[in-house]
Order: structure tokens, then sequence, then C-alpha cells
């Protein structure tokens, strides 16, 4: 795919500059939007204008909504306000939202005042909404029927009226002042007799969110129940939006992405890797990196401590990285395992119990496999192959210290996201960093008070 | 949520003691299936098939396919052949052959023997196709029109065909050979003049995957392109499946959650954390911290090498583990955020240049604030606070040393993962646990280097 993507791009530069425009259109309307926007990500600024213009109406919008925001910026700057009317008058309105958001304001004033008034009103509902919640990211154009209405007169309704909505496959039911009664889907209502009534037709175990709920509960709802949309309500129980499937995708693949930087120490942004200048990267980077750099001297504060013995007993310096990394890896394994679980719901605080007896067994094991395999390690390669001077006392605190910090680095690797989820702080900024530099002192503190006892340094 | 479920909980098992049926019913279907699966996870295994039985028919099998399979083996054991073919009827074909996989044979042939024969014979075809390839979680079960269908005969079809499909909201359009020559919404057909042929209404843009393709081709393609569904064709684009946005979901979070046990050096399993037993935990974590504890051992020879340079300045120890840190935090934040970004599909190996040209931009930021930052905590805390002998010369080699670590910790970061792709392998692995194994001898080297040039050790 990636190859064939810069051949297309050789290809569509040579049509520009011998002004093949004809030929230019052709081949974009058969194209994806996202594979245009792709495409025109790479393209020279100023022959970006020319080429958006060869897209028909609704190809355009389409393409507009998936690129980023700084080529938005770029085209709503040059586009007159006819051409303006024409892109926005296309969108849905949860996609203007989107990108009225991200725009300055000079450029949201021009967009706001080419939308139509019924749009106009509608973005800025969404735009009140604060960010990643529910209401940011929902659409306001869907269907509603009415409980008396039939089969019949639904299906009129619905091609009436369902061609500006983002989804017509599932409809909510209504009353007078809004508040939500049932859903049904179009499959139910072209299935039913005619004159079947919404009443009897719909579903009332409705799964519904605020306005006010994070996208994460969104999320999680449609992965657990199989939803095609959710509704959003508010306080009172009235419809005031829908998050439909292809948002809510987003929202996982976001949040994994979120989850998963957080998880490496980097503060999460929502722009692509590309496109992140080198400075953006720095300060997503930077801030942790210092923070786990400062922890990390309280380390080198135990081992200076211990400066004397280790003069002493230098061989035992040797097994410190060793100790260090094993510690940190059964730390990570079980705090990413618990991150990962609570993040899609698997597991709450209430299971916490569960969850320290589970790992209390897998980290003995685990701690005992690991101690068996470097004793027979340090007697088979250090003193039988490389003649190393290594007693059974160093090499029994050594296997010791293992055992021990396996046990205690899962410990504390699978409680400190339960205890950091159930205080409300974000679980995933508990993983393998935070608790490497914890368990680099625990171990050092098992290490040296181990060999303290055993070899009376 | 999960304190209004251990009420629940509680307030089942007091009705299920006292044999209150009719109430236990009543309050079941007012549930959602995946709800229902989750309390009868916890429920007691001879109380299970008592309280299945209870469900009415739809809602039964809707349970069963969100319920997990050691459970769901359980029940099968349990039901009469009627039982079972009542349930096998109600289910998807998709999600009875997932179930049909996860059983033993002698369940299999029970499962099979009850299903009808078509419904037989799509099992068969999904059971062929390889794990996790588009194959496997397609479903037989779709509308196919063809293209001189006027829209009007198209709804008629779809009414009588389409109860049972898994989705009728986008139809496919072939030839007499099942050639699949375009695709179109209900939507369009609902909206289209009575009298329009499919073969003007449909689209021919066709994004489509093949039966052997990885099923995270079919994940990145649902959220590229904000799919509802996505047709499976054989390598004679004969229309065989269609996969829903359900499963792709699925497929989504199980794709994150690999990726997320790869990096922290775990061997993925499809198992939730709390139905693995202790020993399937210790199995899938095991092997990689043995790998990566033998690697660390590489780690001590060098510091072995250089035992008589720390004897003589064991000042030199304490930032030891303070430079590790750093290195491989520093190089953990670029490999995964390459391996995110790969597996999103935002990046490919013809982005490689690009990529460490920004990274090394980056690192050089990164390992100069660092640098600048011990050297500041060096003077003011160690010297001044703590008035620790490290002269200027051993700060010096701490801070260039921490430097480049940075600056090779993040390029071999970036580049590992990219490689890995390029060489077949799966990039995810090239995370945290791996960079930092190696970023670590990659210090201790750059350390001991400097500390020789510098001090004359």
């Amino acid at each position: 795919m990636a190859e064939n993507t810069a051949i297309l791009e050789t290809t569509i530069e040579t049509l520009v500059e011998n002004k093949k425009y004809a030929t230019l259109r052709d081949i974009l309307v058969t194209m994806q939007p996202a594979d245009i926007a792709s495409l025109f990500a790479d393209v020279d600024e100023d022959k970006l204008p020319l080429l958006f213009r060869l897209l028909p109406k609704e190809l355009a919008a389409d393409t507009f909504v998936e690129m980023d925001s700084d080529q938005q910026e770029l085209l709503i700057r040059g586009f007159s306000d006819v051409e303006l009317k024409e892109v926005v008058d296309e969108l849905y309105v949860d996609d203007a939202a989107d990108i009225v958001e991200e725009m300055p304001a000079n450029v949201v004033k021009r967009i706001l005042r080419q939308a139509d008034p019924e749009m106009r009103k509608m973005i800025n509902e969404i735009l009140k909404y604060p960010d990643d919640s529910a209401g940011s990211i929902m659409t306001t154009e869907y269907v509603t029927l009415r409980p008396h209405m039939t089969a019949e007169e639904a299906i009129k309704r619905i091609r009436r009226t369902g061609v500006d909505k983002e989804t017509i496959y599932t409809c909510y039911i209504t009353d007078d002042n809004r508040h939500l009664l049932g859903y049904t889907t179009l499959k139910s209502i072209l299935m039913a007799d005619e004159d079947m009534e919404m009443s009897e037709l719909m579903g009332t175990d409705i799964i519904s969110v605020t306005t006010t709920d994070d996208q994460e509960i969104v999320a999680n709802a449609f992965s657990r129940y199989d939803l095609q949309a959710l509704p959003v309500v508010d306080k009172e129980n009235r419809l005031v939006g829908i998050v439909t499937v292809d948002d809510a995708i987003d929202v996982m693949e976001e949040e994994a992405t979120e989850d998963i930087e957080k998880m490496a120490a980097i503060t999460p942004t929502d722009k692509p890797y590309l496109k992140m200048s080198v400075w953006e990267i720095w300060k997503s980077r930077i801030p942790w990196l210092l923070l786990l750099m400062i922890s990390a001297t309280f380390t080198g504060l135990i081992i200076s401590r211990f400066e004397t013995a280790l003069a002493a007993s230098v061989v035992l310096t040797a097994f410190i990285p060793m100790l260090m990394d094993t510690g940190g890896n059964s730390g990570s394994q079980a705090s990413v395992t618990i991150i990962r679980a609570l993040s899609l719901g698997d597991l709450d605080f209430s299971d916490i119990a569960r969850v320290i007896w589970k790992e209390s067994r897998v980290s003995l094991l685990c701690g005992v496999t690991l101690a068996a395999a470097t004793f027979v390690k340090i007697q088979l390669v250090d003193v039988m192959l490389l003649h190393n001077d290594i007693s059974m006392l160093v090499a029994a605190v050594v296997c010791i210290t293992l055992a021990l910090t396996v046990f205690f680095a899962k410990l504390v690797g699978c409680s400190l996201p339960m205890l950091a989820q159930r205080l409300g702080f974000d679980p995933a900024v508990m993983a393998s960093p935070f608790i490497t530099t914890i368990v680099d002192a625990l171990s050092l503190l098992i290490y040296f008070r181990v060999a303290t006892a055993l070899l009376g340094l």
C-alpha cells in the first residue's frame, strides 16, 4: 500500500505540472476520502487549493473532514465565502464542531457565518461541552419518532427527513418534551406490519450516557453492548444527541493510544507522530524523563550508603543491572496487565483482593523459577566456565534477592494501578517507568540487606 | 456500576435460594445480554443451568454468545438435544463458529448435529480459515442484490430474507457467479426512486479484504474508512462473507491488548485476567523474564570488566541506576510511539529516514536538557547540600554519558521496531523490556569509555 501511494504521488505531481486537470479529477473521484486526504498531506501548500477544487462537492466535504487541521485552515483561508459555504453545508454537525474546535478565532467566525442558522445553533450546542465528554463527540442529527406512529408512518418520516441524519438505522422514540422513551431499528420497522405502532415495536432497555460522561465510558458501552449508536441525554433524560459507531471507534483508538503513551511515560497528544514538531515531541517527553531521573537518583543514594560494602565485595556490583531489570520487568508485566483490564472495564477496585492473591502466587512461581535459573547459570557459566570467584554464599544472596524482588515487584505492580484508580488518578501512569523506579530502589534495599545478613559486610 | 453488580448478585442468590423463579425471570429480561453473562460468571456451577433456562429463547442465545467458553461448555453438556438446537438456531453463524472453535471435539460434534444443514455448511466454511484471518471472523449471513433489481424489488427482497442477516444496512451487488460488483446502503435504497436500478445506485469504489488477510488489516480498514461492514472475497473476487462493525471493534480491542502485552514482555492470550489460572499467567510471563534476565547478565559482564576502575572510584557506581533508567525510559518512549504508529498504519518502513531525522533532533534536545539538569543537581544537591566528594570531572563524565545514552537510546528505540516490521517480525516485541536491555549495556559501555578517557582510570 505504501509503495502504491508513492507511485500515485509521483503520478499526481506529474499531472499537476502538466496541468492535466481532467485526468486528475478522474483519478481522484475513484478514491476514498481518507486516501485522498493522505495524498494531500504530502502535496505542496500552493498546489493544495487547486487540487481540492477538482473534487466534486460531496467528496470534497468528506475529504475535508479527513484532513489535518493545519491543512483545513490553509484551505479555509483560501476559500471564497461561496466555496466555504458549499463545504460547510455538506458536513455533519459533529464533524463541523470538531473542525471549529481546532481553528483560530477569526476562522471560526467565518465558518459560523457561512453555516445556516440551524447548523450554527447545533455547532454551538456541541462546543459548550467539555473536551473528551460524550457531549463533545455526539451529533445532533438523528431520527426521532413518536410512540403512536405506525411502521408505515415511521418509514415515510425517515424517507422525508433522513437525508441529513448521520444514521437512520437506529431511531429514538421520544415524548412531546423530548424525553427518551425507547429505541428501535430500521430493521425492526421494515420487518414489522405496516400498522404496528412504535410503542409496541420499541425496546425500552435503553443504554444511554449523559452529556458530561467521559468518552471512555462511551467507547466501553459500544464494545460491551455491540451498539450501532448510543443516545446522549441531559440530566432530565431528554435526548440531546447520539454518538455513532464510527466516532466511537475513533475514541477507542485514541484512548488505547493515550494509555500506551502514558504507560511509556509520554504526555499524550492527539496529533499523529509525523505531524508533531520536534519541540512538541520534546515537550511531551521531557517532564517525565526529568521526574523519573530525579527519582532514580534515590536509587543512587542507596548505593552510596553501601559504598564500603560494595568496595569490599565488588562482585556484588555485577549483579545489580540483572536484579534491577528483572525486578522492573516483573513489575511492568503485572502493572500493564492490570491497567489494561481496568481500562476495558474487566476489573475494578472491588477485585483487589482476588488480584493480589493471584499475583502473589504467580510472583512466587516466577521468583522461584528465576532464582533457580540464576543459581544454575552462576554455577555453570560464571564459576565453571569463566572461573569467576563467586562463592556459594554470594550466589545465595543473589538468588534470594531475585526471588524476593520479583515477589514484591509484582505486588507493587498490581496494586498501585488499582489504588491510583480508586484515588481518582489515571492508572496508566502507574506503568513500567514508574514501577521500575520504585522496584529499582526496592531491589537494591533487599540486595544490600540480604548481603549484609549473609555475608556479614 | 461494580457496587450495583454486587448488590444484584446478592439479590439473585437470595431469589434462587427461595426459588422465586418468576421474579428472577422478570429481573433478567430487563437486562442486557452482556450484563447477564457477567452476572452468570460469578454464579455457582450447579445453579447456572437453572438460571439460564429462565431466559426467553432469543435472550438466552444472545447471553450464551457473551459467556466465556468454560461456562458455555458446562451449559452445552447439560442441555438436551432440543435445548441445544433452540440455542444454536438463534445464533449468528460467525458467533456459532467462534463457539465451536473453543469446544472439545465431542461437544463440537453435538453442536454440528443440532445445527440445520445450511448452518452446518457455513460454520464449516468459516472454520477452515486460519486463526485471526478475515475469513475466521466473517459471517456468511449478508444481503446480496443483483444489478438489475429496482429499489422497490430490493426492499422486498430485504424484507423477505433480512430477518436472519447480521446486517441489512449495507447490501452487496453480485453477478451470477457471486463476483462482487458494488455495494449500496439501505439508506440509499430507501431514499431512491422506486424504479431506480441497483446498477445506478451502487458504489463501485469497493474496499474489501481477502479471506486470508490478517484481522488487523480488517480493523484498520474500519477505522480508516468509517465502515459499517466490510466484504470478504476469495482470490477470484467472489463474495464469501462480510465482517460487521461489532466484530471489528472486538478485533481492535484484542489487537490493542495484544500490542500492550507484547510491549510489557507478556505472551498474549485472549482470556480475561481473572479467568486465567496462576499457571497460565506464569506461562505467559516466565519465558520473557528468563530471556531478558539472561540478556541482562551481559550488562553485568560489562561491569565486571571495569571492576578495578569501579573499585578505584566507587562514586561512579552510584550513578549507574540513574543512567540505566533514564536511558531505558528514553528508548521506550521512542519505541512505543513508533510501535503504536506502525500498528495504526500511520507509519511504515518508507518513513524510516524521516523518523530517524526527527528522533535525532528530539533526542539531542532531551539529552542536553537532562544533562544540564543533572549537572545543576550534582552541584546543588550532592556537592553543596550533601557535601559529597564529586569532582567537576566526575560530574562531566556523568553528564556527557547521559546525553550520549539518551541520544543512542532514542535512535535504537525508533529504528528497531521499524526494522522488525520490515523483516516480518512483530514490532511490538521491540518495546520497553527489550530496548531497556540493549540500552543498559549501551549506557554502561559509554559510561566506562567516557570515564576511562576523562578520568584516566
